[in-house]
């Protein structure tokens, strides 16, 4: 992984998606904006980076508490909604009879936000991790907030959220290289004793000296092309163990390590948008 | 595990020992206290729970992150120094050359604070789990602070802590069986969409209804005396899954339920202080 930070580069046109270059994420830091408003702040760039309208958006709600058919009804009722305007059809995964094949078959995969543990378990329950790497590294397009951002991570080691329950394994899909901090605020309540999100970032690059974390504020999204990460929004900062955190703006690209160097990992599994794979 | 609030009863003398009352435990939320000074607000509490003075009070310094030797030093060294007016030897089970019979021979134990993911990574790693359960079971007073307090719970599924590295299992001490939420506040930075603490609270309630949670404000500690649990300083919250939350104080007992209905399960451990045992 680079230690040093990479001089500003010139972005790609707002919003646009560059042919060819993949993986393509769309990796936002909240779905609900400080007046209520749901994915509104981001729906601008979630039209521009979906491209045209084609059929079947593939929308992956296991982040919804406590996981029942019941809750995870509401939350894709929720977004369906929000996607409205998009001119995609959104379908659940739940309500696929094989959610293997589901992934393969998707235009696009949306993984939303709940509890990050939650989510990565039932993933790996229904054996979804492989199928939805290939298919990303390969072409679709990935858009994910909160936990679904945090999962697009080599592991969820910088959720926020409390452990509820156990995945097998806090190793999650590997499509990015960096570790996101998802809602990365610097406030912290006068007198309060627990960690700041910054001196917990601290902790983990203490025993992951070689990651990289964006603490992404809300407001915020990262727009992943090929091997640039480009940020919208309110702003990040960036954390190596290395040297001192760093504010990330706007106006300036950086590169940051994806996952094209593990591109390898993902060829046993058949995926439909493979045609469009670079690698063989 | 009972689901209605017990009426409040008369509390013990405070901060005395109850003579053959087992499990002994002290629960602080935190250490450092909003005027920077290190567990100063606890020591009258600490003093009258230790009792006479006796030698041998067992540090376990695990949550200290990175884990270096080093990091424990330095740790066990403030601690010790705030232990000093005590009247007891503060040793760390880091210098041990034996850890199961450091805990063994322990007059009391003493679990730190720090990152909860990796002190019970390092209780496992040490296989301290079962013979720190079964000492105390049998009178070996505990004090813990921050994730220390965690640990003695079922799980520490109710940690704010980020999941910097995976223990085998979120399983923990299980002294308790209710779970602890530490450094617990209400307070939410205006506009911020990330969940708050009673939100997440309330998500590991909806997987696990039976659970009883108490988010223990800073401030305060609760006292375990066998099946009773006092609480004194600043006031907690207490969070079932069936009701509403409801702010519980100093003026009132509650009774919680202690672990003592798993007695039995510890009779394999030998443990010094099993003279003591209530236990066959």
């Amino acid at each position: 992984m680079p230690k040093g930070r990479r001089p500003p580069r010139a972005s790609p046109r707002r919003g646009a998606r560059v042919p060819g270059e993949i993986p393509q994420l769309l990796l936002l830091s909240n779905s609900r904006a400080a007046d209520g408003t749901y994915l509104t702040w981001a729906r601008g760039e979630i039209k521009a980076f979906l491209g045209a309208p084609r059929s079947s958006v593939l929308f992956i709600p296991y982040a919804a508490v406590p996981g029942t058919r019941d809750a995870f009804d509401a939350y894709t009722q929720r977004v369906r909604t929000a996607f409205d305007d998009t001119g995609y059809d959104l379908v659940s995964v739940h309500e696929a009879a094989d959610p293997v094949q589901a992934v393969r078959a998707a235009a696009a995969l949306v993984i939303g936000g709940g509890n990050t543990f939650h989510l990565l378990a039932r993933l790996y329950a229904a054996g979804l991790l492989e199928v939805i790497t290939a298919c990303v590294r390969s072409g679709t397009p990935y858009i994910g907030w909160s936990a679904g951002s945090v999962v697009a991570c080599p592991t969820i080691s910088t959720t926020n959220d409390m452990p509820i329950i156990a995945p097998p394994s806090l190793r999650a899909l590997g499509l990015v290289q960096f570790q996101i901090n998802a809602h990365y605020t610097d406030v912290h309540p006068p007198g309060h004793q627990g960690e700041t999100r910054a001196e917990r970032i601290a902790e983990f690059l203490r025993l992951q000296p070689a990651a990289t974390v964006v603490g992404l504020r809300e407001g915020s999204l990262l727009h992943v092309a090929g091997s640039e990460v480009r940020l919208w929004g309110t702003g990040g900062r960036i954390f190596r163990a290395a040297e001192p955190a760093a504010d990330w703006t706007q106006r300036a690209g950086v590169r940051l390590q994806t996952a094209s160097g593990q591109l390898s990992e993902a060829g046993a599994h058949n995926c439909e948008r493979s045609s469009k794979a670079r690698f063989s």
